[in-house]
């Protein structure tokens, strides 16, 4: 139905098979940081339009490909989708991160959130999938993706982004069993939504998990990477004949690597906080590793790029098993040329890491 | 001069001898949670004036000790007072941060920092100091302390508060040797600063880290904790007879305890997403530790206080060497009756870890 993959290196180093040399893609690829990028969001009028129409949500996606050899492309959406189709009242605020109308704060709340069928509910995320698919035309794979459910309840908790969680991490110590509610509720809709991004043509899945780094080490276990790993559990292992990986990224969870090794997730993304030499160490006979320059890096002059960029490969050493990224999205105020020298200097300094 | 000291615990803790329960006080603990703290800071007009004012300072600074029973007392005071010492043009906007009119963000700023003699340029820390030891009249120990050279460089260069630190990551990756004149500067002034801070009464010490989490593991090495040990190295260890015991905290930095704790400090601060046994068995030979309950358990009732208390306790285990805190801050809207738990907590259950 789609054209043969001809890149597949981004697949193979997820599954630690052997690669020629490491493969790059950055989170936030499709972003701020591009002028074509402004140009189509402006052209949508907001960032949930843009999230919503299929025709503009491929276009951005790709517009990272045509500037720069990259190994992956990953489907132009947002972590909060789940909440928008549980019709919270999602809104992005112009420089005010994103807002929910009707948060989530009670037993009640949480019981009145109806199950969702991703197919009809998040079908403009499909319909997104599938259209990009087709356009990609087997250049590279494409990665779906969704917010871990600890991250998402986050929003719905709080009803927006948070310093302190003082909401949610009130329910989490007085309330347990209602934000457990509510994550199961999320892991279950969450499972669905891969599963069917999956069947629409998404050929790795990744969880982002940016906010299990603010709880402690026994409540992360329990909110957020016992979720994750249920969702990892009833994912489709293959589809269309080849093998699906899944990556999980939990942004500041450098010191809990071997617990999210044991998430069953193919690969883990790593924060530019910890080491990769020694995150190897802990997790790297389980999973691949994904990551992980400092993203302001990028501030530099493309000098410095290629030489960070030279000591990130040093870092992961020999062998596959490897993707390499920067430890989180692009910044918006980045120069792209500067994004172009971190992947040119990935494809000229990785060979010699893979002989 | 002073009183003598009636409660020892807290120095005790910090130097892992015998106690006969854990100590206790909270970082923050003189803020804006307390409506007798709110009451003064309006008087005083602005938070600058709080801090510049010696009176305001003691009286803001004892507001907690009236509350509660706590084992120490920190100055009133703020991270930022050096570089308002050296005239950048500090203001804290209400809900907005501290913001630096004059960055310091070239070679050329940095060399025109001029050196600081602390009961000039900081005599208002120092009157502060030598005011709130008399008024404590031996009570409990006086905490002094300092941002760390990173930290307050983080707002030197950024001009206030910042997410991405484009501009001093840029300055740290394109400009090491600016950055790194500029964090000699700092460490030399900081030196000065808590050794002013301890000739005028200060019996503890405590640098705070709060930014060396956004570094990579080498950077943070380079850029952070190597000033933070150069200082460590040229602090007066005793004082009127007695061992000043110095404390680093680095907010976000659990995964590098070993290598902080070489760093000369006589006790470490521990964030809540960092386990304290496990701590304890990287560096608890070494060093005290402090912390760890995660803030936002003060938003859950005080019987699930008392229990996440006693699972801190536990997690630390039996004898000294633990000075209880917060992971951070106290946040600004947790009931006052909330911490007084926390605090009666460690009091009720910390002693069987002291038979």
């Amino acid at each position: 139905m789609f054209a043969p993959l001809q890149n597949d290196v981004f697949l193979k180093a997820l599954l630690r098979e052997p690669v020629p040399r490491t493969p790059v893609w950055m989170m936030r690829q499709a972003g701020r940081y591009l002028p074509e990028y402004r140009a189509t969001r402006a052209k949508a009028g907001s960032f949930l339009n843009l999230c919503m129409n299929p025709d503009y949500a491929c276009e951005v996606t790709l517009q990272p490909l045509e500037r720069y050899p990259l190994d992956a492309a990953i489907v132009f959406s947002d972590i909060l989708t789940i909440p928008h189709a549980f019709k919270l009242g999602l809104a992005f605020e112009t420089g005010e991160g994103p807002t929910l109308e009707r948060p989530v704060r009670s037993l009640a709340d949480v019981k009145r959130l109806a199950s969702l069928d991703p197919e009809q509910d998040l079908r403009y995320v499909m319909d997104a999938v599938r259209l990009i698919r087709r356009e990609l035309a087997g250049r590279v794979p494409l990665i779906g993706f969704a917010g871990s459910p600890w991250t998402v309840a986050t929003y719905m908790v709080e009803g927006g982004t948070s310093k302190t969680f003082a909401k949610i991490k009130g329910m989490l110590y007085s309330e347990p069993q209602t934000l457990h509610l509510l994550l199961r509720k999320l892991a279950a809709a969450t499972t669905d939504y891969l599963n069917a991004q999956i069947r629409a043509g998404a050929q790795a899945v990744m969880l982002f998990d940016t906010w299990g780094g603010v709880l402690t080490p026994s409540a992360y276990h329990e909110f957020s990477l016992a979720y994750m790993s249920e969702i990892i559990g009833q994912l489709l292992k293959e589809h269309d004949g080849r093998r699906v990986p899944s990556i999980v990224f939990t942004k500041g969870g450098g010191a809990w690597l071997t617990q999210t090794a044991a998430s069953g997730a193919d690969a883990l993304g790593v924060d530019w906080c910890t080491d990769l030499a020694r995150a190897r160490q802990l997790a790297g006979e389980l999973v691949g590793l994904q990551g992980n320059l400092d993203p302001s890096v990028l501030y530099a002059s493309p000098d410095v790029i290629r030489s960070e960029v030279g000591r990130v490969l040093a870092s992961y050493g020999h062998g596959s098993g490897h993707v390499f990224n920067l430890g989180h999205g692009i910044h918006p105020d980045v120069n792209p040329e500067h994004a172009g020298a971190m992947i040119e200097a990935v494809h000229a300094l990785s060979p010699q890491y893979h002989r």
